[in-house]
């Protein structure tokens, strides 16, 4: 007997239909002696339609309100998946994040839980009753609803695990693992049976976004082994845990992409100490997260310094920089929003060398310039033309033997 | 300065716009110096599709989950409107009715209101906040959400108003008033600018489906002065109010119809004590609720007793007939959907006579027949044939001095 949380997404519970089939699986699941606690997400659509409506009543919504209404999609759905379980025959009962409750901060619109009083779940679970928990929504300090942002679901998931001692996390979604990289871009991209924490949060924050970044430093945190499977098929999924579980480490578990990015270039910026502070203060202040950054020395004296922002803050990081100038003294900007980042990812590379001159050697073979180069322990990333995009990611693949 | 409760139902926020309509409403009370509390129902179409969600998962589902699932509706317009006020000044906050809290009963799907903490609400409404409040839900002695049954967001308001000691409930819907029959029928029926409560109560229950019959009873209860308004337009609407209020009463305050029930007739049965019991109580014990009855002697020692039931009851009032057929010891069993019900209210015929009297001339100057008749102290109420509805309603209109 083990005591599982089953979390099913919005694709997972789009129709009546498939919320009998999420119950179907709940009850397959009771039926091997397991107890299970079930989150769910709003049905698919639900929560843009939600969000659009405050959006269009006022761009500037209050986010306290904003929470109480798109909380309201995981709650039918939590409603209806309980109806759906009693009506096989399986004992359920539905949770309101207030109700268990589900503690967080007060940062509404984007709340972190502080605390999940697993007490009474518990015990009903221990009595043979499934409990199915609305995803993305807690109370906060102020007793009015919160929501963890968008993707929230598989954190709420992932810490009720933690809170219930769960001897698993199962996250159902529309695909059935997870991959070398995009089966989109690479047909013999391979499931993998097994990946650590450590490199599921590379491949995450690059863009293969299957798990939520925050659900996956959660499961890391607490230890919770989390199973990433598919809710339409019976195939098993992928299992993210503990690097002491993955006993044959590949060397590189996956390539990732991200089309995500735009590049900019500041030039002759006067060389001397404090000249990086006086360029990405004013973008922190602003809220401006920056990624990968390179720092050429010029022999005039000055430098050029190249980074890279997400293109959904580039036109506000070009008018930071731009009332910034007298401050920096920088002579001109120049800035590419086609380009792409590729990374190499695998906790094998700490004990393996030259990672990254296969990776070098791969894209100067088929004529990919190297714009920006960026390591870290377990992953390295460059940012290319975005042109080269999907040839890049194919002969990496092959290059590092993740070929089926 | 007044203290107002203003309730919007599902038409008058079907869409952004009404919804922006009914934050200009309310700004335009505020601006008059009132306090405001609102009110708001999903909006229309919404608890629908909810309720068919629910039905279609499990036609006997749990009453508790259905309550999970349909009082969402009411949650999102209570955090849209607070947002369309906020977006145009107006300070406001939305609340669910499990943070107020309104207390209920425990029969999920069809509580009732025990008690409203009105002590924070009133406090905010005096520092100038508008406070927004989900109708049709409350939270149970179970600590789970209730409903209050179709409609309920008019209970929620009277009841609102009542723990506020507000001046005024104005009840904002599609139609502008209550008038004196269904002008569908007859185009130049009159608005009414002042009802009673027992008239309003007479009016609700036999077919004039404005307000929710027992918001208007808690009103009386509570002595909560009523308007029926339409959100669409800046006519004055209906009042409806204590008798004492009313100066100038007439007679006949309206004619209402239903086609609602059917006819039943239970022939030659004993004509003995205890037999009306032995119909009765059984459609009783099966919550079949009986309206009209009249009862024929004939003069070979049996009866026959007629009476009418709502027709959605009409088939299980049938079986429960059939099986306590050796019981009752009827003859034979007759009857007929196609009737409707004709009702003559006003609060003046308890001291007038001869209301009646114009009503059976009326009708059978239009060669219609009458077969069962019932009466109120306010109230005369008729059934004919189906087929007759329009006609006779247009004559008793003519025949009480009511057209415009």
């Amino acid at each position: 007997m083990a005591r599982i949380v089953m979390k099913f997404g919005g694709t997972s519970v789009a129709d009546l239909d498939r919320i009998r089939n999420v119950a179907a699986r709940v009850k397959a699941q009771i039926a091997l002696g397991d107890e299970v606690a079930v989150v769910v997400s709003a049905m698919a659509g639900t929560t843009n339609q939600l969000v659009a409506w405050c959006q269009s009543l006022s761009p500037l919504h209050d986010a306290r309100e904003y929470d109480v209404v798109v909380s309201t999609g995981e709650q039918v759905t939590a409603g209806l998946t309980a109806i759906a379980l009693q009506a096989i025959g399986v004992e359920a009962r539905s949770f309101c994040g207030w109700q268990i409750p589900v503690s967080t901060d007060g940062q509404h619109g984007k709340a972190r839980i502080n605390a999940i009083d697993g007490a009474d779940l518990s015990r009903r679970m221990g009595q043979g009753q499934v409990v199915v928990v609305a995803g993305f929504q807690g109370i906060g300090p102020d007793e009015r609803v919160t929501t963890l942002g968008r993707g929230g679901s598989d954190t709420s998931a992932v810490a009720l695990a933690a809170a219930l001692n769960a001897d698993r996390c199962d996250i159902y979604t529309d695909v059935d693992g997870i991959y070398t990289t995009d089966p989109r871009i690479v047909p013999n991209a391979r499931k993998l049976a097994r990946i650590t924490y450590e490199e599921m949060l590379e491949l995450a924050s690059v863009g293969a976004k299957v798990l939520q970044t925050r659900s996956v430093e959660l499961a890391m945190k607490e230890r919770v082994r989390v199973q990433v499977l598919s809710s339409f098929s019976d195939e098993p999924g992928t299992m993210v845990v503990d690097e002491d579980e993955v006993l044959e480490q590949e060397i590189v578990a996956g390539i990732a992409y991200s089309r995500d990015e735009a590049k900019i270039t500041v030039r002759k910026v006067p060389d001397k100490p404090g000249i990086a502070a006086a360029i990405f203060v004013p973008l922190a202040e602003a809220n401006i997260n920056v990624d990968m950054i390179v720092q050429n020395v010029a022999e005039d004296g000055t430098t050029d310094m190249t980074f890279t922002v997400g293109k959904g803050d580039f036109p506000r990081a070009m008018a930071v920089l731009e009332a910034a100038r007298a401050h920096i003294g920088y002579a001109e900007i120049s800035a590419d929003q086609n380009v792409a980042k590729l990374s190499v990812v695998g906790v094998g590379m700490r004990s393996h060398a030259g990672v990254a001159g296969t990776m070098f050697h791969t894209l100067a073979a088929r004529g990919i310039n190297i714009q920006v180069i960026s390591t870290s322990e377990i992953k390295v990333s460059v940012l290319v033309a975005a042109e080269y995009t999907e040839l890049a990611v194919r002969a990496l693949h092959t290059a590092y033997q993740l070929d089926a």
